[in-house]
Protein backbone atom coordinates (compact mmCIF):
# COMPACT_ATOMS: atom_id res chain seq x y z
CA UNK A 1 0.00 0.00 0.00
CA UNK A 2 1.31 3.64 -1.03
CA UNK A 3 0.32 6.94 0.41
CA UNK A 4 -0.03 9.54 -2.70
CA UNK A 5 -1.03 12.81 -2.32
CA UNK A 6 -3.12 14.39 0.63
CA UNK A 7 -6.91 14.38 -0.59
CA UNK A 8 -8.01 17.38 2.07
CA UNK A 9 -6.58 18.59 5.51
CA UNK A 10 -9.46 18.97 8.39
CA UNK A 11 -8.98 20.49 11.60
CA UNK A 12 -7.00 17.99 13.34
CA UNK A 13 -6.40 15.37 10.43
CA UNK A 14 -5.60 14.91 6.93
CA UNK A 15 -6.73 12.42 4.29
CA UNK A 16 -3.96 10.91 1.49
CA UNK A 17 -4.79 8.67 -1.12
CA UNK A 18 -3.15 5.03 -1.63
CA UNK A 19 -2.72 3.54 -4.67
CA UNK A 20 -5.68 1.40 -3.97
CA UNK A 21 -8.95 3.50 -4.43
CA UNK A 22 -10.82 1.73 -1.92
CA UNK A 23 -8.76 3.08 0.98
CA UNK A 24 -7.13 6.30 2.49
CA UNK A 25 -4.30 7.13 5.41
CA UNK A 26 -5.85 9.00 8.04
CA UNK A 27 -2.98 11.09 9.40
CA UNK A 28 -3.51 12.45 12.96
CA UNK A 29 -1.81 16.01 13.52
CA UNK A 30 -0.98 18.09 16.79
CA UNK A 31 -3.38 20.06 16.04
CA UNK A 32 -6.51 20.86 18.69
CA UNK A 33 -8.85 22.76 17.66
CA UNK A 34 -11.71 24.57 19.80
CA UNK A 35 -14.40 26.56 19.05
CA UNK A 36 -15.48 25.39 15.51
CA UNK A 37 -11.61 26.18 14.57
CA UNK A 38 -11.77 29.65 15.85
CA UNK A 39 -9.03 28.43 18.23
CA UNK A 40 -5.97 26.27 16.98
CA UNK A 41 -2.89 24.95 19.47
CA UNK A 42 0.05 22.23 18.81
CA UNK A 43 0.00 20.13 21.49
CA UNK A 44 2.91 17.93 21.44
CA UNK A 45 2.32 13.99 20.55
CA UNK A 46 -1.35 14.59 20.67
CA UNK A 47 -1.55 13.20 17.00
CA UNK A 48 0.16 9.75 18.02
CA UNK A 49 -2.03 9.64 21.16
CA UNK A 50 -5.06 9.75 19.26
CA UNK A 51 -4.22 7.86 16.46
CA UNK A 52 -3.44 4.87 18.89
CA UNK A 53 -6.30 5.51 20.45
CA UNK A 54 -8.67 5.85 18.40
CA UNK A 55 -7.10 2.45 16.71
CA UNK A 56 -7.88 0.47 20.22
CA UNK A 57 -11.11 1.77 20.11
CA UNK A 58 -12.17 0.91 16.78
CA UNK A 59 -10.98 -2.68 17.50
CA UNK A 60 -13.11 -2.87 20.31
CA UNK A 61 -16.00 -1.66 18.22
CA UNK A 62 -15.23 -4.02 15.29
CA UNK A 63 -14.92 -7.05 17.92
CA UNK A 64 -18.30 -5.99 19.41
CA UNK A 65 -20.02 -6.20 15.73
CA UNK A 66 -20.20 -2.51 15.10
CA UNK A 67 -18.69 -1.86 11.43
CA UNK A 68 -15.87 0.77 11.16
CA UNK A 69 -13.59 2.10 8.55
CA UNK A 70 -10.77 1.12 10.36
CA UNK A 71 -8.26 -1.41 8.52
CA UNK A 72 -5.10 -1.27 10.36
CA UNK A 73 -2.19 1.20 12.23
CA UNK A 74 0.32 2.18 9.53
CA UNK A 75 2.63 4.36 11.92
CA UNK A 76 2.72 6.58 14.66
CA UNK A 77 0.73 9.06 13.43
CA UNK A 78 -1.62 7.36 10.69
CA UNK A 79 -3.75 4.73 10.19
CA UNK A 80 -5.45 2.97 7.13
CA UNK A 81 -9.07 3.56 6.66
CA UNK A 82 -11.90 2.78 4.35
CA UNK A 83 -12.35 5.46 2.04
CA UNK A 84 -15.61 6.67 2.40
CA UNK A 85 -18.25 8.89 1.50
CA UNK A 86 -19.25 10.93 4.40
CA UNK A 87 -22.26 11.50 5.84
CA UNK A 88 -22.34 15.60 6.97
CA UNK A 89 -24.08 15.00 10.09
CA UNK A 90 -22.67 14.23 13.52
CA UNK A 91 -24.12 11.74 15.84
CA UNK A 92 -23.93 12.67 19.51
CA UNK A 93 -25.32 10.54 22.50
CA UNK A 94 -25.38 11.95 25.89
CA UNK A 95 -25.24 10.44 28.95
CA UNK A 96 -24.43 13.18 31.95
CA UNK A 97 -26.00 16.48 30.62
CA UNK A 98 -22.47 19.05 29.58
CA UNK A 99 -21.48 21.48 27.52
CA UNK A 100 -23.51 22.93 25.01
CA UNK A 101 -26.56 20.83 26.08
CA UNK A 102 -26.35 22.67 29.13
CA UNK A 103 -26.09 26.31 27.62
CA UNK A 104 -28.96 25.41 25.34
CA UNK A 105 -31.42 23.99 27.67
CA UNK A 106 -30.79 25.39 31.37
CA UNK A 107 -30.01 22.12 33.07
CA UNK A 108 -27.42 21.26 35.22
CA UNK A 109 -23.99 20.22 34.35
CA UNK A 110 -23.66 16.58 36.13
CA UNK A 111 -26.82 15.37 35.84
CA UNK A 112 -27.10 12.19 34.42
CA UNK A 113 -29.43 11.48 31.41
CA UNK A 114 -32.33 8.61 31.56
CA UNK A 115 -32.59 7.51 28.75
CA UNK A 116 -29.13 9.02 27.47
CA UNK A 117 -29.92 12.24 24.84
CA UNK A 118 -29.28 11.40 21.28
CA UNK A 119 -28.67 14.58 18.87
CA UNK A 120 -28.10 15.54 15.19
CA UNK A 121 -25.37 18.08 14.36
CA UNK A 122 -24.99 19.30 10.81
CA UNK A 123 -21.10 19.24 10.68
CA UNK A 124 -20.08 23.07 8.96
CA UNK A 125 -18.71 25.07 11.08
CA UNK A 126 -18.76 28.78 9.41
CA UNK A 127 -23.03 27.71 11.01
CA UNK A 128 -21.08 26.46 13.97
CA UNK A 129 -22.45 22.56 13.74
CA UNK A 130 -26.23 23.44 14.46
CA UNK A 131 -28.17 20.85 15.32
CA UNK A 132 -30.79 19.10 13.07
CA UNK A 133 -33.46 16.46 13.09
CA UNK A 134 -34.20 14.10 11.04
CA UNK A 135 -36.66 16.14 8.97
CA UNK A 136 -33.77 18.86 7.95
CA UNK A 137 -31.38 15.23 6.63
CA UNK A 138 -34.09 14.53 4.85
CA UNK A 139 -35.54 17.22 3.18
CA UNK A 140 -31.79 18.77 2.31
CA UNK A 141 -30.74 15.33 1.30
CA UNK A 142 -28.00 15.03 3.50
CA UNK A 143 -28.57 11.22 4.37
CA UNK A 144 -31.08 8.97 3.72
CA UNK A 145 -34.33 7.56 5.73
CA UNK A 146 -32.64 4.15 6.30
CA UNK A 147 -28.88 5.55 6.42
CA UNK A 148 -30.53 7.71 9.38
CA UNK A 149 -31.79 5.14 11.14
CA UNK A 150 -28.54 2.97 11.34
CA UNK A 151 -26.36 5.79 12.02
CA UNK A 152 -28.67 6.61 15.45
CA UNK A 153 -28.84 2.74 16.33
CA UNK A 154 -25.35 2.21 15.50
CA UNK A 155 -24.53 5.50 17.53
CA UNK A 156 -26.79 3.74 20.64
CA UNK A 157 -24.41 0.55 20.42
CA UNK A 158 -21.61 2.60 20.84
CA UNK A 159 -22.72 3.65 23.71
CA UNK A 160 -23.47 -0.15 25.03
CA UNK A 161 -19.77 -0.87 24.34
CA UNK A 162 -17.84 2.18 25.38
CA UNK A 163 -19.92 3.10 28.84
CA UNK A 164 -19.00 -0.49 30.03
CA UNK A 165 -15.29 -0.02 29.00
CA UNK A 166 -14.79 3.42 30.09
CA UNK A 167 -16.48 2.16 33.49
CA UNK A 168 -14.79 -0.69 33.65
CA UNK A 169 -11.22 1.82 33.96
CA UNK A 170 -12.88 4.44 36.60
CA UNK A 171 -14.32 6.75 34.22
CA UNK A 172 -17.67 7.88 33.07
CA UNK A 173 -18.63 8.38 29.38
CA UNK A 174 -20.80 11.53 29.89
CA UNK A 175 -20.79 12.46 25.75
CA UNK A 176 -19.32 11.61 22.48
CA UNK A 177 -19.89 12.47 18.71
CA UNK A 178 -19.42 10.06 16.30
CA UNK A 179 -19.23 10.37 12.31
CA UNK A 180 -20.59 7.67 9.90
CA UNK A 181 -19.89 7.00 5.96
CA UNK A 182 -20.98 5.30 3.21
CA UNK A 183 -18.76 2.11 1.66
CA UNK A 184 -19.31 -0.05 -0.98
CA UNK A 185 -23.07 0.87 0.09
CA UNK A 186 -23.18 0.24 3.57
CA UNK A 187 -22.86 2.37 5.94
CA UNK A 188 -19.50 2.56 8.66
CA UNK A 189 -18.00 4.25 11.75
CA UNK A 190 -15.81 6.61 10.55
CA UNK A 191 -13.42 9.59 11.30
CA UNK A 192 -12.06 9.03 14.54
CA UNK A 193 -13.26 8.07 18.60
CA UNK A 194 -10.61 10.01 20.97
CA UNK A 195 -10.88 12.40 23.84
CA UNK A 196 -10.69 15.05 21.58
CA UNK A 197 -14.97 14.42 20.15
CA UNK A 198 -15.99 13.12 23.84
CA UNK A 199 -16.74 13.68 27.58
CA UNK A 200 -14.86 10.93 30.09
CA UNK A 201 -14.67 12.10 33.75
CA UNK A 202 -13.03 10.57 36.56
CA UNK A 203 -16.20 8.30 38.42
CA UNK A 204 -14.71 9.24 41.61
CA UNK A 205 -13.04 13.06 41.26
CA UNK A 206 -15.36 13.67 38.20
CA UNK A 207 -11.73 15.02 36.77
CA UNK A 208 -11.89 16.21 32.85
CA UNK A 209 -9.91 13.22 31.08
CA UNK A 210 -11.06 15.10 27.78
CA UNK A 211 -11.35 17.78 25.54
CA UNK A 212 -12.98 20.13 27.97
CA UNK A 213 -9.03 21.06 29.17
CA UNK A 214 -8.02 22.50 26.35
CA UNK A 215 -11.65 24.28 25.61
CA UNK A 216 -11.39 25.94 29.20
CA UNK A 217 -7.57 25.68 29.55
CA UNK A 218 -7.53 23.80 33.14
CA UNK A 219 -3.98 22.42 31.26
CA UNK A 220 -2.36 18.82 30.92
CA UNK A 221 -4.69 18.21 28.15
CA UNK A 222 -2.35 15.30 26.55
CA UNK A 223 -1.59 14.17 30.13
CA UNK A 224 -4.67 13.57 30.85
CA UNK A 225 -5.45 11.79 27.42
CA UNK A 226 -2.13 9.49 28.22
CA UNK A 227 -3.98 8.71 31.16
CA UNK A 228 -7.41 7.76 29.82
CA UNK A 229 -5.26 5.74 27.25
CA UNK A 230 -3.55 3.58 30.09
CA UNK A 231 -6.29 2.94 32.00
CA UNK A 232 -7.99 1.42 29.60
CA UNK A 233 -5.25 -0.43 28.25
CA UNK A 234 -4.09 1.38 25.15
CA UNK A 235 -0.35 0.08 24.12
CA UNK A 236 1.23 3.95 23.31
CA UNK B 1 -70.69 30.72 32.34
CA UNK B 2 -69.04 33.21 34.36
CA UNK B 3 -65.33 34.81 33.73
CA UNK B 4 -63.58 35.02 36.96
CA UNK B 5 -60.30 35.24 38.41
CA UNK B 6 -56.88 35.94 36.11
CA UNK B 7 -54.79 32.39 36.43
CA UNK B 8 -52.16 33.63 33.80
CA UNK B 9 -51.15 36.58 31.29
CA UNK B 10 -48.80 35.53 28.96
CA UNK B 11 -47.09 37.99 26.30
CA UNK B 12 -50.15 38.57 24.04
CA UNK B 13 -53.23 36.68 25.86
CA UNK B 14 -54.55 36.58 29.49
CA UNK B 15 -56.26 33.35 30.54
CA UNK B 16 -59.14 33.43 33.38
CA UNK B 17 -60.70 31.16 35.14
CA UNK B 18 -64.58 30.45 34.92
CA UNK B 19 -67.21 28.92 37.22
CA UNK B 20 -66.64 25.36 35.34
CA UNK B 21 -63.30 24.19 36.10
CA UNK B 22 -63.03 22.60 32.48
CA UNK B 23 -63.20 25.56 30.64
CA UNK B 24 -61.16 28.82 30.50
CA UNK B 25 -61.13 32.52 29.03
CA UNK B 26 -59.09 33.86 26.45
CA UNK B 27 -58.55 36.90 26.12
CA UNK B 28 -57.04 38.47 23.75
CA UNK B 29 -54.67 41.18 24.13
CA UNK B 30 -53.41 43.85 21.88
CA UNK B 31 -49.82 43.40 23.18
CA UNK B 32 -47.75 42.16 20.37
CA UNK B 33 -44.16 40.88 21.21
CA UNK B 34 -41.03 39.82 19.40
CA UNK B 35 -37.44 38.53 20.00
CA UNK B 36 -38.91 36.29 22.88
CA UNK B 37 -40.34 39.20 24.29
CA UNK B 38 -37.72 41.66 24.07
CA UNK B 39 -39.78 43.81 22.20
CA UNK B 40 -43.61 44.42 23.39
CA UNK B 41 -45.95 47.14 21.45
CA UNK B 42 -49.89 47.74 21.36
CA UNK B 43 -51.37 47.49 17.96
CA UNK B 44 -54.48 48.63 17.85
CA UNK B 45 -57.63 45.84 16.91
CA UNK B 46 -55.28 42.55 16.86
CA UNK B 47 -56.89 41.29 19.71
CA UNK B 48 -59.83 41.02 18.14
CA UNK B 49 -58.31 40.21 14.59
CA UNK B 50 -56.43 37.57 15.96
CA UNK B 51 -59.76 36.24 18.41
CA UNK B 52 -62.00 35.95 15.44
CA UNK B 53 -59.46 34.80 12.97
CA UNK B 54 -58.34 32.08 15.51
CA UNK B 55 -61.82 30.99 16.22
CA UNK B 56 -62.70 31.02 12.52
CA UNK B 57 -59.27 28.77 11.97
CA UNK B 58 -60.07 26.68 15.16
CA UNK B 59 -63.01 25.70 13.61
CA UNK B 60 -62.14 24.62 10.33
CA UNK B 61 -59.86 22.25 11.99
CA UNK B 62 -62.15 21.17 14.11
CA UNK B 63 -64.66 20.12 11.14
CA UNK B 64 -61.59 18.88 8.99
CA UNK B 65 -61.55 16.05 12.27
CA UNK B 66 -58.78 17.62 14.69
CA UNK B 67 -58.91 18.02 18.40
CA UNK B 68 -59.05 21.45 19.30
CA UNK B 69 -59.40 23.26 22.44
CA UNK B 70 -61.76 26.07 21.36
CA UNK B 71 -65.46 26.18 22.32
CA UNK B 72 -66.57 29.45 21.37
CA UNK B 73 -66.20 33.00 21.08
CA UNK B 74 -67.84 35.05 23.56
CA UNK B 75 -67.05 38.46 22.55
CA UNK B 76 -64.34 40.30 20.42
CA UNK B 77 -61.57 39.75 22.31
CA UNK B 78 -62.39 36.57 24.33
CA UNK B 79 -62.80 32.80 23.48
CA UNK B 80 -64.40 29.68 25.76
CA UNK B 81 -61.23 26.73 25.49
CA UNK B 82 -61.29 24.19 27.32
CA UNK B 83 -58.57 24.33 30.29
CA UNK B 84 -55.56 22.36 29.45
CA UNK B 85 -52.71 21.20 30.68
CA UNK B 86 -50.21 22.84 27.83
CA UNK B 87 -47.03 20.78 27.06
CA UNK B 88 -44.17 23.22 26.61
CA UNK B 89 -43.45 22.21 23.47
CA UNK B 90 -43.71 24.00 20.29
CA UNK B 91 -45.06 21.99 17.31
CA UNK B 92 -43.40 24.20 13.67
CA UNK B 93 -43.86 23.01 10.34
CA UNK B 94 -41.90 24.73 7.40
CA UNK B 95 -43.23 24.37 3.68
CA UNK B 96 -40.73 27.20 2.80
CA UNK B 97 -37.51 27.99 4.25
CA UNK B 98 -37.68 31.43 6.11
CA UNK B 99 -36.96 32.98 9.78
CA UNK B 100 -34.58 31.22 11.87
CA UNK B 101 -34.27 27.89 9.80
CA UNK B 102 -32.60 30.35 7.28
CA UNK B 103 -29.95 31.78 9.64
CA UNK B 104 -29.62 28.40 11.54
CA UNK B 105 -28.91 26.17 8.13
CA UNK B 106 -27.40 28.92 5.75
CA UNK B 107 -30.22 28.03 3.19
CA UNK B 108 -32.06 30.77 0.71
CA UNK B 109 -35.33 32.56 2.23
CA UNK B 110 -38.06 31.40 0.08
CA UNK B 111 -37.08 27.95 -0.88
CA UNK B 112 -39.32 25.16 -0.90
CA UNK B 113 -39.25 22.68 1.83
CA UNK B 114 -40.69 19.18 0.38
CA UNK B 115 -41.57 17.31 1.99
CA UNK B 116 -41.91 19.74 4.67
CA UNK B 117 -39.62 20.29 7.76
CA UNK B 118 -41.07 19.43 11.19
CA UNK B 119 -39.15 21.16 14.68
CA UNK B 120 -39.47 21.17 18.12
CA UNK B 121 -38.86 23.97 20.42
CA UNK B 122 -38.94 24.09 23.98
CA UNK B 123 -41.14 26.93 25.00
CA UNK B 124 -38.93 29.04 26.98
CA UNK B 125 -38.39 32.63 26.90
CA UNK B 126 -35.22 32.83 28.60
CA UNK B 127 -33.69 30.25 27.08
CA UNK B 128 -34.90 31.44 23.38
CA UNK B 129 -37.37 29.08 22.27
CA UNK B 130 -34.15 26.53 21.82
CA UNK B 131 -34.81 23.39 19.35
CA UNK B 132 -35.46 20.46 20.95
CA UNK B 133 -35.88 17.03 19.68
CA UNK B 134 -37.86 13.24 21.03
CA UNK B 135 -35.22 12.93 23.15
CA UNK B 136 -34.56 15.85 24.86
CA UNK B 137 -38.96 15.81 25.41
CA UNK B 138 -38.75 12.21 26.52
CA UNK B 139 -35.63 12.72 29.16
CA UNK B 140 -37.04 15.76 30.77
CA UNK B 141 -40.12 14.44 30.79
CA UNK B 142 -42.01 17.48 29.01
CA UNK B 143 -44.41 15.15 27.09
CA UNK B 144 -45.18 11.35 26.65
CA UNK B 145 -43.53 9.42 23.26
CA UNK B 146 -47.25 8.92 22.78
CA UNK B 147 -48.23 12.46 22.74
CA UNK B 148 -45.01 13.22 21.11
CA UNK B 149 -46.21 11.43 17.80
CA UNK B 150 -50.07 12.60 18.42
CA UNK B 151 -48.83 16.13 18.13
CA UNK B 152 -46.61 15.55 15.35
CA UNK B 153 -49.23 13.61 13.69
CA UNK B 154 -51.97 16.58 14.22
CA UNK B 155 -49.50 19.35 13.03
CA UNK B 156 -48.95 17.53 9.44
CA UNK B 157 -52.52 17.18 9.35
CA UNK B 158 -53.03 20.59 10.38
CA UNK B 159 -50.84 20.95 7.16
CA UNK B 160 -53.09 19.75 4.71
CA UNK B 161 -56.16 21.50 5.71
CA UNK B 162 -54.26 25.02 5.75
CA UNK B 163 -51.72 24.71 3.00
CA UNK B 164 -55.40 24.56 0.58
CA UNK B 165 -57.27 26.98 2.85
CA UNK B 166 -54.61 30.00 2.13
CA UNK B 167 -53.56 28.51 -1.27
CA UNK B 168 -57.45 28.74 -2.52
CA UNK B 169 -57.42 32.85 -1.06
CA UNK B 170 -54.05 33.36 -3.09
CA UNK B 171 -51.37 32.88 -0.10
CA UNK B 172 -48.59 30.71 0.92
CA UNK B 173 -48.51 29.22 4.18
CA UNK B 174 -44.37 29.48 4.57
CA UNK B 175 -44.89 28.09 8.30
CA UNK B 176 -46.85 28.25 11.55
CA UNK B 177 -46.67 26.82 15.24
CA UNK B 178 -48.67 25.10 17.22
CA UNK B 179 -49.08 24.48 21.02
CA UNK B 180 -51.00 21.47 22.57
CA UNK B 181 -52.52 20.18 25.51
CA UNK B 182 -53.85 18.01 27.74
CA UNK B 183 -57.96 18.02 28.63
CA UNK B 184 -59.34 14.43 30.21
CA UNK B 185 -56.29 12.30 29.11
CA UNK B 186 -56.38 13.24 25.65
CA UNK B 187 -54.20 15.50 23.23
CA UNK B 188 -56.07 18.69 21.85
CA UNK B 189 -54.50 21.50 20.08
CA UNK B 190 -54.72 24.60 22.18
CA UNK B 191 -53.28 27.89 21.88
CA UNK B 192 -54.12 30.33 18.92
CA UNK B 193 -53.78 29.95 15.17
CA UNK B 194 -53.56 33.69 13.85
CA UNK B 195 -50.70 35.69 11.78
CA UNK B 196 -48.71 36.19 14.92
CA UNK B 197 -47.30 32.53 14.88
CA UNK B 198 -47.38 31.71 11.10
CA UNK B 199 -45.66 32.45 7.67
CA UNK B 200 -48.11 33.97 5.01
CA UNK B 201 -47.25 35.39 2.24
CA UNK B 202 -49.33 36.58 -1.22
CA UNK B 203 -48.48 34.17 -3.83
CA UNK B 204 -48.32 36.21 -6.72
CA UNK B 205 -46.31 39.06 -5.08
CA UNK B 206 -44.64 37.16 -1.81
CA UNK B 207 -45.95 40.42 -0.06
CA UNK B 208 -45.46 39.42 3.82
CA UNK B 209 -49.25 39.23 5.48
CA UNK B 210 -47.88 38.04 8.87
CA UNK B 211 -45.97 39.00 11.87
CA UNK B 212 -42.70 39.43 10.23
CA UNK B 213 -44.13 42.79 9.10
CA UNK B 214 -44.00 43.85 12.78
CA UNK B 215 -40.62 41.78 13.51
CA UNK B 216 -39.07 43.92 10.75
CA UNK B 217 -40.67 46.98 10.88
CA UNK B 218 -42.43 46.94 7.72
CA UNK B 219 -45.72 48.30 8.93
CA UNK B 220 -49.19 47.60 7.99
CA UNK B 221 -49.41 44.60 10.44
CA UNK B 222 -52.91 44.72 11.28
CA UNK B 223 -53.86 45.78 8.10
CA UNK B 224 -51.95 42.63 6.86
CA UNK B 225 -53.78 40.46 9.07
CA UNK B 226 -57.56 42.13 8.15
CA UNK B 227 -56.72 41.38 4.60
CA UNK B 228 -55.65 37.64 5.24
CA UNK B 229 -59.06 37.50 7.07
CA UNK B 230 -61.13 39.35 4.17
CA UNK B 231 -59.38 36.98 1.84
CA UNK B 232 -60.33 33.24 3.92
CA UNK B 233 -63.74 34.72 5.05
CA UNK B 234 -63.17 35.38 9.06
CA UNK B 235 -66.28 37.50 10.03
CA UNK B 236 -64.40 40.53 11.39
N1 LIG C 1 -12.88 6.88 6.29
C1 LIG C 1 -12.87 8.13 5.84
N2 LIG C 1 -12.89 8.39 4.51
C2 LIG C 1 -12.88 9.66 4.07
N3 LIG C 1 -12.87 10.74 4.87
C3 LIG C 1 -12.85 10.53 6.20
C4 LIG C 1 -12.85 9.24 6.75
N4 LIG C 1 -12.85 9.36 8.11
C5 LIG C 1 -12.84 10.68 8.38
N5 LIG C 1 -12.84 11.40 7.24
C6 LIG C 1 -12.84 12.85 7.12
O1 LIG C 1 -11.55 13.33 7.35
C7 LIG C 1 -11.64 14.72 7.60
C8 LIG C 1 -10.48 15.16 8.47
O2 LIG C 1 -10.76 15.04 9.85
P1 LIG C 1 -10.80 16.31 10.81
O3 LIG C 1 -9.45 16.95 10.88
O4 LIG C 1 -11.44 15.83 12.06
O5 LIG C 1 -11.75 17.28 9.96
P2 LIG C 1 -12.83 18.38 10.42
O6 LIG C 1 -12.07 19.63 10.67
O7 LIG C 1 -13.71 18.47 9.19
O8 LIG C 1 -13.55 17.84 11.62
C9 LIG C 1 -13.04 14.97 8.13
O9 LIG C 1 -13.77 15.74 7.19
C10 LIG C 1 -13.63 13.57 8.19
O10 LIG C 1 -15.02 13.59 7.89
N1 LIG D 1 -56.69 25.79 26.38
C1 LIG D 1 -55.76 26.33 27.16
N2 LIG D 1 -55.73 26.05 28.50
C2 LIG D 1 -54.78 26.58 29.31
N3 LIG D 1 -53.82 27.42 28.88
C3 LIG D 1 -53.79 27.72 27.55
C4 LIG D 1 -54.73 27.20 26.64
N4 LIG D 1 -54.45 27.67 25.41
C5 LIG D 1 -53.35 28.44 25.53
N5 LIG D 1 -52.95 28.49 26.82
C6 LIG D 1 -51.79 29.22 27.36
O1 LIG D 1 -52.14 30.57 27.49
C7 LIG D 1 -50.94 31.32 27.67
C8 LIG D 1 -51.13 32.72 27.15
O2 LIG D 1 -50.86 32.85 25.79
P1 LIG D 1 -49.69 33.77 25.26
O3 LIG D 1 -49.94 35.19 25.59
O4 LIG D 1 -49.50 33.38 23.84
O5 LIG D 1 -48.49 33.26 26.19
P2 LIG D 1 -46.92 33.11 25.94
O6 LIG D 1 -46.31 34.46 26.19
O7 LIG D 1 -46.50 32.08 26.98
O8 LIG D 1 -46.75 32.60 24.52
C9 LIG D 1 -49.86 30.50 27.01
O9 LIG D 1 -48.94 30.04 28.01
C10 LIG D 1 -50.60 29.30 26.45
O10 LIG D 1 -49.84 28.12 26.53
MG1 LIG E 1 -13.15 16.37 13.00
MG1 LIG F 1 -47.90 32.59 22.84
Amino acid sequence: MQKLQQLYAGKAKSVFATDDQDYVVLSFRDDTSAFDGERIEQLSRKGEVNNKFNAFIMEQLGKAGIPTHFEKLLNANEALVKNMKMIPVECVVRNVASGSLVRRLGVEDGMELNPPVFEFFLKNDALHDPMVNEFHIATFGWATDEQVQRMKALTFEVNQVLKKLFADAGMILVDYKLEFGVFKGEIYLGDEFSPDGCRLWDAETRKKLDKDRFRQGLGGVIEAYEEVAQRIGVPL
